[in-house]
């Protein structure tokens, strides 16, 4: 697996190491971790993190999609960053675990949720 | 882990269901299959495919980085369609599996060789 292929100090990271990848909050907490990412096959970029919790929230998921436009990788914390607060987590749209990924209505939603420019904007990440 | 956010038909895949997705040649054959991926932390870009050839092409490697622009997804075959040869495998520039990813003279090399333009293009995937 990855472990022919180490990367060190480099901005580049496997898709296998982003996963289990901490997320913390705007000062030095940990808030979750990335389980995996979704990805627009097409353009080979990453649209949302799909992050757990560790149950202690209350949450009604298991897993959260996070637009990536929420996150910024810290290289000197060696994770990501978020300004998402518990509070938006918790009344984040409701979603189904098995469709939301299809469901442009919700995607427009949680974006405006967490007040990130939808990826689907022809100005995003470019 | 991924099983509690499944993803049908839609343009956006797991990280956790690419890492194992068949890459065919032009025509219907079975190359290889993704290992992983290599991410732009900052951007969140996918930069690489790391793809493995189950060892019959008499390979010096296990795991070769295919630049993302080298693979196109194919939504009928389920996989990714590549127009990389056999012959552009092993005459592939010479690279350590330890710190290819950075060593911006191999990834300008290979870049060439496979014929794709750098990432670090500003034109490139916009």
């Amino acid at each position: 697996m990855a472990s022919s292929t180490a990367h060190p100090n480099h901005q580049l990271i496997s898709s296998e190491d982003v996963e289990g990848t901490t997320v913390y909050d705007l000062g030095q907490d940990k808030v979750g971790e990335i389980d995996h990412l979704m990805i627009d096959k097409l353009s080979g970029r990453v649209i949302y993190a799909v992050m757990s919790f560790g149950g202690f929230l209350g949450l009604a998921h298991s897993h959260y999609p996070v637009p990536w436009a929420a996150l910024k990788y810290d290289t000197g914390l060696q994770g990501f960053r978020t300004a998402i607060t518990e509070r938006q987590l918790k009344d984040v749209p409701e979603f189904s675990d098995d469709n939301w990924a299809s469901d442009r209505n919700w995607e427009s939603a949680v974006h405006r949720h967490y007040g990130v420019t939808p990826y689907w904007d022809a100005s995003v990440g470019r």
